[in-house]
């Protein structure tokens, strides 16, 4: 995950809640990649160190765990650099100037200057990010999808020419809800319409109070349509099927007003985010021990990434120390 | 240098003796870049480690001196890499695109597939080489100053994201005289008409003996223009003033024979190399100590390169160390 700011409700739906259950089954590895955040913020770095603890605060507070996860951030493994040029030398072109993000971005982020090698080079480097731990398996929502497809064409690329050296890594396909933010568009740092996971709970009542409903509902004796309304849409996610019965039933009926329904969300948002928000404070409270965490990670990563990269040198012929 | 085979007669004048001439009033570092080799020939690295041993050889053989020069192998100092990723992330496209040897090379090497990714970024991984040792001067000749025109740039426009943190190398332009192979054109391994610095004396007479002279002097008779014969060319690289005199006299009256004037080349050719040769087989029985010699060159580059990652990393608000 890029570390570009404080971490969201959509973060703890579409990817926090799916990695911790990973713990169990799999030896996980979750990485704060801050060389990703150069690709589209080179321009104003100021607050990459900041958002980067940020970060590895919150992997810790929504439950990933340092006893079953390598948590570490890419930097920290500079492993990742190399194995991203060496892959770089037999990746054609147009398979990264056909990734469907990168014109998108570029139309999408126009205030910043996009047309730059790193840019292009993105794809490769969360393929390198991947490969370098011989992963069985990515966990990506269906968008992310064609960049897990394009990893395992560049794995099997390398392997054409070099050996059976990277395995071709499978998709983990993890559910990602509609989760609209206060103003109804998706929740996004960048439309500033977010629920912070590390927001207290006085501000997330204040801002689910004033969230975009259902436009036609103007008055209070109006009845509305909850699948126009984005409240419901939270709802949805965040209350159980009863309350959302509830919900649409006085909606629809009038029945209930919309401050009333806010409230019935804004009590389990706020229940389920307290967990995430008592592990923060708790973790923040001995950043110390964070640090520590996240230098045994890199530690780790370090380690299985040094064992894959000696198998990569090896196949191309390189010096895998420095011997001549 | 890249190590694509056994250097020749072509990399001795244009290159090995002005890098040998600079090792008294500079600190210098001479690289023998195996990561550049693969931009134009991953497909087939089955050669790699025995040219990079030729090429460590050659290195020593023509005079390069470990106790004053650094001598080392590029894939051994890591940093090179991480630079290189760094740099992408402020290097606008069209300016790798625009490179003059870019689009040439493409044409020249048809039956190799250079749409890569890393092959369009080699101007950049050797800008990374000349910043990370914050040098400053690179000996080039003219076809390659572009590069370090590019570099220059590359370092400005960091610079003025980051602060001062990597000097513009200057060029030092070294003398390329036109040094024809055996064939008349240009010597080049790709043309199969070299000289190497390590063939014994009767092969260099043998290759001498059947090189290409002006074909309109077709009988012993004619006279010749020692204009047009690369056998000339040869002379005015290798031998002194009175024989290019009696060379070029002789050639034009028709008063020596084409055999004779070869005779006095490889005279002077085989004299030259005679040191090169003795350094080179002398170094070369005992290869564990040219090995020692490589290893104490990677660790001194990587102590100099790890200082200015040190520095870049800073610069960028990245973690200096596997600190969060």
């Amino acid at each position: 995950m890029r570390p570009t700011g404080a971490a969201h409700l959509g973060h703890l739906r579409g990817a926090f809640e799916n990695w911790v259950s990973m713990q169990d089954e799999l030896d996980t590895f979750y990485c704060i990649v801050d060389w990703h955040a150069l690709t589209t913020d080179y321009a104003d770095t100021s607050e990459l160190r900041a958002n980067t603890l940020e970060l590895a605060l919150d992997f810790l507070a929504v439950g990933l765990d340092p006893e079953r996860s390598t948590l570490f951030v890419q930097s920290h493994v500079r492993e990742h650099a190399e194995l991203h040029l060496l892959l770089s030398m037999v990746v054609p072109l147009p398979w990264l100037e056909r990734v469907p993000t990168y014109k998108e971005q570029m139309t999408q982020l126009k205030e910043k200057d996009l047309t730059t090698y790193g840019f292009l080079g993105y794809p490769l480097l969360q393929a390198a990010d991947i490969l370098i731990y011989r992963a069985d398996y990515v966990p990506v929502g269906v968008d992310q999808q064609p960049h897990v497809e394009l990893t395992r064409e560049i794995a099997r690329r390398f392997n054409n020419f070099y050996g059976d050296v990277l395995p071709e890594p499978k998709v983990k396909l993890t559910p990602t809800p509609k989760l609209p933010g206060t103003d109804g568009r998706k929740m996004s740092k960048s439309y500033g319409n977010t629920i912070g996971l590390s927001e207290d709970e006085a501000l997330v009542r204040q801002k689910l109070k004033t969230m975009m409903t259902d436009p036609a509902r103007e008055r209070r004796t109006d009845p509305g349509d909850p699948t126009k309304c984005p409240v419901f849409d939270l709802h949805k996610v965040f209350s159980p099927d009863e309350t959302q019965s509830w919900a649409a039933e006085g909606c629809r009926t009038a029945g209930i007003g919309c401050i009333e329904c806010k409230n019935a969300l804004a009590d389990n948002v706020v229940e389920q985010l307290e967990p995430v928000r008592a592990r923060r404070e708790e973790y923040a409270s001995r950043l110390d021990d964070v640090r520590d965490i996240y230098r045994e990670g890199a530690r780790h990563a370090r380690e299985v990434a040094g064992e894959t990269m000696d198998l990569v040198r090896a196949a191309i012929h390189l010096p895998v120390g420095d011997e001549l």
